[in-house]
């Protein structure tokens, strides 16, 4: 009997360290047993709308998402089926002609904002964390890698950042909450948390490997 | 060498749950390995007073806790040495002159309202957990613990609520929460939460073991 993957939720803010988590928790653990998913690659694609309409979208609302394909896929890993991951094309708001494929491993890690507030999502995931970063601490992280790395204007990120980021936050991200089952204060470099969610990852992973030998 | 003792700090309102994770904590590791301690122990011993002026003392705030020897008896035990512990006597409003003997474990599990506010007690604590389970929810649990098995009348357990529990709780017990490296929400029945923590003393006790072989 092949054991069914583990799925793990981290949510949060925007820039609330939920990939530096996933990325930290892939790297120590080993990319051959655990996968990380973004609800990012799940924007929903809107070709029936031009470019200029895309930009207007609210990509902070659950209406951006396509969480029935995402469900779909998460379906698919638990019973150890291989998928196809859109790659978001953020340039120009559209889901590009190319997917990634992510096999099956023990452990798939899924990093998103909204995945603690729609219950088909929550449902499937095995552990719900969620990184509850104070927000202007989000937010230098955000200017720092909008302005800094992505080379947006102060302006226009800071127009999205009141616009959607911050009312969406309280209406559907900080209300998902009470939904975790543990809450990681400080960020993606609490250390201790890192430490015990790999610690419990690492039980899964000798479960997974004690049932295939 | 010796290994040194890792000491794990529980923290939250009154009924929160945080005697029923320590508990739970022992019971599925062992209580060769891990010892529990509990904040209320240490509240100050005060002969000076009268029974009466000794049933006014808030007994939600830090000053009715002798902190300073909680600390004292943390560094024992952090090198390896046994600790007498005071036995609070309730129905007295002091100290009994009876102590119990906690002796050199792996692991230390102390439980405390007020043990993430104070800055002497957090810096020797190796974990911080805050159980963040709903008030509404602690009351009840409080209610029924009071009334129902210690008898007390539902006037003066609400009294107390609200002239002592309460206040302390927002003005020391929740502030404190940001101090912690893990929140626990929905209190000590959260078995994902347990489980991780769990994951995470197996680790520190594999290495004591590893260390002592």
């Amino acid at each position: 009997m092949t054991k069914k993957t583990i799925i793990i939720g981290i949510s949060g803010a925007t820039a609330s360290g939920k990939s530096l988590l996933a990325n930290t928790l892939v790297s120590e653990l080993g990319s051959k047993r655990v996968a990380v998913i973004s609800e990012d690659s799940y924007y929903k694609d809107r070709p029936d709308l031009t470019v200029e309409e895309r930009r207007q979208i609210n990509y902070d609302h659950p209406d951006a998402f396509e969480h029935d394909l995402l469900c779909e896929h998460l379906h698919l890993l638990q019973q150890g089926l291989p998928i196809q991951v859109p790659i978001y094309d953020h340039s120009k708001d559209a889901r590009s002609d190319n997917v990634y494929e992510v096999k099956r491993t023990a452990i798939v890690v899924l990093e998103g904002i909204l995945l603690l507030s729609d219950p088909k999502v929550r449902e499937l995931l095995d552990i719900k964390i969620f990184m509850d970063t104070p927000l202007d601490i989000c937010l230098i992280r955000r200017l720092q890698r909008d302005i800094i790395q992505r080379g947006r204007s102060l302006e226009s990120v800071l127009q999205q950042y009141e616009r959607t980021v911050r009312p969406m936050y309280f209406q559907f991200v900080e209300p998902s909450k009470r939904h975790a089952d543990i809450i990681v204060p400080r960020g993606g470099e609490n250390r201790i948390a890192i430490e015990m969610i790999k610690a419990k990852m690492r039980d899964v992973l000798n479960n997974a490997q004690q049932e295939e030998a």
